[in-house]
């Protein structure tokens, strides 16, 4: 059925049985001109990302369940990424006159996992047209006792990320190239109404598997190939442990260890020397890399959307994460096994640019 | 300039420095991974609307600046039917690769006109790239002492609006029938660096009506004209005033009277009976609407934009703001100047919907 047919009072009535808010907190959730909380802590973090179709995600490679689960987990990540604990969350989406009601319903299912998932409870939003390209945007909203900024590292800090770096870009590659073999057609039409995310993701790539000669023959197995597939398309934000309390700055790990460790030095004002041999890499990705023809090192170092935590703490303290380099004055050097330094710069996505350009994006303001 | 010649830094730096925030309840406003801010008041407010070109702004009708400044205004309209104090925004926006520089700049003009007159601070967003439609998304949150809800209203209250209606849509139905007269190329540059809205308006509209022999034909003048283009594309939002303190239910006019008032039935429970007489209509949009063949009274009952107030208080209260009808038990009528009622219903902007469809747009969640 296409959103054509469907009623407005309906869609409401159906997503706000959906999403009846159970917190103490939320006054007045969906239905009214605004929502009206009553927060409980002192400092109010807020956040917002925008995805559109073509540029953040593809729909012959995503289902509109993920989707839905990425969007909250992407800013998720941020609010975690200050320190802080996720509560509200507004959405944003345009669709275009030929949407599949089912795809609301897809989509709304994986918000809905993803807020169950993290604690957040949904109080607004806005639903209209596009003409071609869907749009997705979420805003939230959460709390903190005690924030973390970009903006405190020190030279003498230890740097540090919560697991492993490049299997979402990892992920995405795989998903190109298998997609390449199965038409959209084939596989577009039969997602179940499996609601946990799992086989969500088990239904649609495993279906592609079978689908694909090339994956066999490249000798890639579905254990190795699932968790990378997984981290792409149902990343789910890291929440910072013990560690928090040591932590001077911290960052999430959306676009890549080599830019957005380059926005933290920059806010921090101060350099960085990083380990290549610290990086932490699964084998699974060095498996599927190495079969795919891509450069592992590469991938962890400047592919994006891992959606890892990357911070600093003073070196005296025991940090339960990954030690991978130093804050220092100046400079920006990455050191390889042998002990030679290179100069690394921000390289990840560049979508306005023309090479040579320093335009990057997203812009987060 | 392209944006695509213009660096990450250089563009955040403009906006940040531009957009400096000096409100002491915003601890962390641009450039982090999210803003922090430590709200006073007790209630906090959240909305979000989102604006897709070519469905909901048209280039050749609208500059950068007043798209802006409208963007702020619609979000600022959802606060102040709450009751609400508007505050902190947070904006994402989508370009693509060939969007110039000096649009982004025009647009953040617009934006910094806005929250200068609403007294709101811009803690954070999200720029990125669009294949084709840009797409403009804003999230404001505010806060409320007191907050007024659609639900409120009780058989034996007034209904009343702030202001006169369908001065937006008129203005719409002008620019339109201005501009299929002016090929786009030919205004479409000069956008000069004005800062001033008014200015702004005049500038382009001006430009307009002088290539533009028909609407001297028309014989509109400038004076019928300018207040309806002005409505449209640059509305501002009607603050409530001392009505608020009897106010039983409101909600701001965006899609419509008919559609918004059956909206504040809905959630009320009630009826509501208008007279076609109370309904107040500018002599300028009456003036206009006759030259181009339009029906006044449609426009006011079905246009929507308009962002005046619609609300509900006890009949035995001394209300400063326009008596055009009776929450009663249930049914809706309009009643014409000769005592005969005819039953309204919804219809104003219909985007998925085919006929006879239920499906409206935009549904706020």
């Amino acid at each position: 059925m296409k959103l054509s047919e469907v009623g407005e009072l309906s869609l409401l009535k159906t997503i706000r049985r959906r999403f009846t808010v159970k917190s103490k907190d939320v006054i007045v959730g969906i239905g009214d001109d605004t929502a009206v909380i009553k927060p409980s802590g002192k400092n109010l973090l807020a956040t917002t990302d925008m995805m559109v179709e073509g540029i953040h995600f593809d729909l012959s490679l995503i289902t509109p369940y993920q989707l839905g689960f990425k969007l909250v987990s992407v800013n998720v990540s941020d609010i975690y990424a200050m320190g802080g604990r996720p509560q509200y969350l507004l959405l944003d989406i345009a669709l275009n006159k030929n949407t599949e009601h089912s795809f609301v319903n897809r989509f709304f299912d994986g918000i809905r996992c993803a807020i169950k998932l993290y604690g957040v409870s949904l109080i607004g939003g806005d639903i209209s047209s596009s003409r071609k390209d869907i749009v997705i945007a979420a805003t939230l909203i959460g709390d903190a006792k005690k924030y973390i900024r970009r903006s405190g590292a020190k030279p003498g800090d230890r740097i540090y990320v919560t697991g492993n770096l490049g299997d979402s870009a990892c992920g995405l590659e795989l998903l190109k190239r298998i997609s390449k073999h199965v038409p959209i057609e084939k596989t577009g039409g039969k997602m179940q109404d499996k609601k946990n995310h799992e086989s969500c993701i088990m239904n649609r790539a495993s279906e592609l598997l079978t689908l694909t000669s090339k994956l066999s023959k490249m000798e890639l197995t579905w254990n190795v190939v699932h968790p990378l597939l997984k981290r792409h398309l149902m990343p789910e934000a890291r929440k910072p442990k013990n560690f928090i309390r040591y932590a001077t700055s911290m960052i999430d790990l959306s676009d890549g260890l080599f830019i957005d460790l380059s926005r933290l030095c920059d806010e921090s004002r101060v350099g960085a020397k990083i380990f290549m041999e610290h990086i932490p890499v699964s084998s699974r990705m060095r498996t599927a890399s190495s079969l795919l023809g891509l450069d592992a090192m590469k991938l962890a170092c400047s592919g994006g959307e891992d959606y890892e935590l990357l911070f600093t703490a003073p070196a005296d303290r025991k940090i339960n994460a990954v030690y991978i380099g130093d804050i220092v004055k100046s400079g920006r050097k990455i050191i390889d096994k042998n002990g030679r330094g290179k100069k690394f710069s921000p390289s990840g996505y560049q979508h306005f640019a023309s090479s040579g350009s320093a335009y990057r994006e997203p812009v987060k303001l």
